[in-house]
């Protein structure tokens, strides 16, 4: 497995390690999480629409660039994304995927060939492993990877700017910090626009409609200690409220977790 | 008085402000505070002390960056500083000076002509009137400035790093900000670490020594409307704090307000 993991290695050690996974993913070998897999490497949400929504939604994520900041887009009917990878094929390259009609999540599946059309257009959104990345190379301390739990998720009040059917709550990953660490980790993040950028809340969850900061959506109760403040990123699981919002007839998006593994290493999407 | 604001003027315009204002800072007619004068022009902090000290006192700028930045220095007697503009003279070119003796303030001068001496070094030190002004750029307000009040200063319990004599508290500047605008103003300020950078700290002040949020030092009681929180910025006040702990036998820097001003522009501070 350490040959999919590509830890400390040098940029052609870990661009081997991410052919490595993305190989073992596409033979159907690898069916889990993607999480601290291919380290260094950018890993991506994914969203493929029918053509017809496509301009909608290119224009959704330019206006939303904090939960959907696009690093990669497909011509239709075609499964690459040069932009990000020569051999990438988002019909197999991803260990799970959801199918959405209507609205809603029918079927979790490892692979969607079958489903593939010649007017389907594929949109990928940078993801929060890679800022969590330089995070943990600074020395901060993650909760959730201490603690071996998902990320700690929410949907919050703060809506998402429109664009044709596409609407919808932003969702956020929460990470607790004492104040200091979370100026850093502001600091931080603020230099990685593609992957989220800086967390859009602080702080008090009532101000963006957290209800009860003990209840995430999907994910365990999270620890938060004395002295810590939960500060919140926007997240690239927004799409998928988005998608149970707009009601396109088929969509379909990764399934959380299970991200596109690109070649294209996080370093390089560091404005510092 | 337009002459040595420079608002919204280019490059030149700005220069010329800047050496408008230092003209009649030296001539004695500008005694006032340079608070909101020279825009977009560095204005900087001030400490002149005997060569015996001055390498303590370097060393310990380089182990304080965020509340001491040197950003220029002089040779011993010599009162020019060139990296920050060719006719500088450090003994007539502030509104203000302190005299420290002993580490007790024992004089506040206008001109310290009479009291230089062939073995002084001054040290110019960044300070935030640069960042505010790329605070307000972005549409960030900022409270005292709105109020029409001097910045809000506390003294912490975060020790300053020590050099021979020198250490102390860290002094900090508030600023209150909802959490959204807060992240901003991090953000912002981290690309200018030669005026402070980044603060050290936000939230609940007792974390840092402050048992009183309404009772600032020196400076009138802040107000802090419901749903922002206190965003604590490293002060370049603190050398003044360090004069009275390291107790050298004299000292002198600038009153506060009281400002160096350079012809460096703000913009060039920004890493951006």
């Amino acid at each position: 497995m350490d040959d999919m993991i590509g830890l400390g290695g040098d940029r052609a050690t870990m661009l081997q390690a991410a052919k490595n996974l993305r190989e073992e993913v596409r033979a159907g070998r690898w069916c889990d999480r993607t999480t601290g897999m291919a380290r260094g490497i950018v890993q991506g949400n994914l969203v493929i629409l029918p053509a017809e929504h496509a301009e909608d939604f290119r224009i959704f994520c330019e206006r939303n660039p904090k939960p959907c900041p696009l690093i990669g887009m497909t011509e239709p009917g075609d499964p690459r994304v040069p932009a990000l990878g020569d051999d990438i094929d988002l019909r197999t390259d991803l260990s799970g995927y959801r199918i959405f009609e209507n609205g809603t999540c029918t079927e979790e599946v490892r692979d969607i060939t079958k489903y593939w059309r010649d007017d389907f257009v594929g949109f990928v959104l940078g993801c929060s492993y890679s800022f969590e990345e330089a995070l943990m190379q600074d020395g901060l301390k993650l909760r959730h990877i201490e603690n071996g739990t998902k990320v700690y998720v929410y949907i919050t009040n703060v809506p998402t700017v429109p664009s044709g059917p596409f609407c919808g709550p932003t969702i956020v990953s929460m990470r607790p910090f004492k104040p200091a660490d979370a100026i850093r980790a502001i600091e931080i993040t603020s230099r990685f626009p593609d992957v989220h950028g800086a967390p859009i809340h602080f702080g008090d969850p009532s101000m963006i409609g957290i209800d009860d900061i003990s209840k995430p959506y999907n994910s365990p109760t999270p620890e938060i200690r004395p002295g810590e403040v939960p500060v919140f990123w926007a997240c690239g699981v927004t799409p998928q409220a988005v998608m149970e919002e707009a009601k396109v007839p088929f969509a379909i998006t990764h399934n959380p977790g299970h991200m596109l593994i690109t070649d294209r290493l996080n370093a390089e999407f560091s404005t510092a």
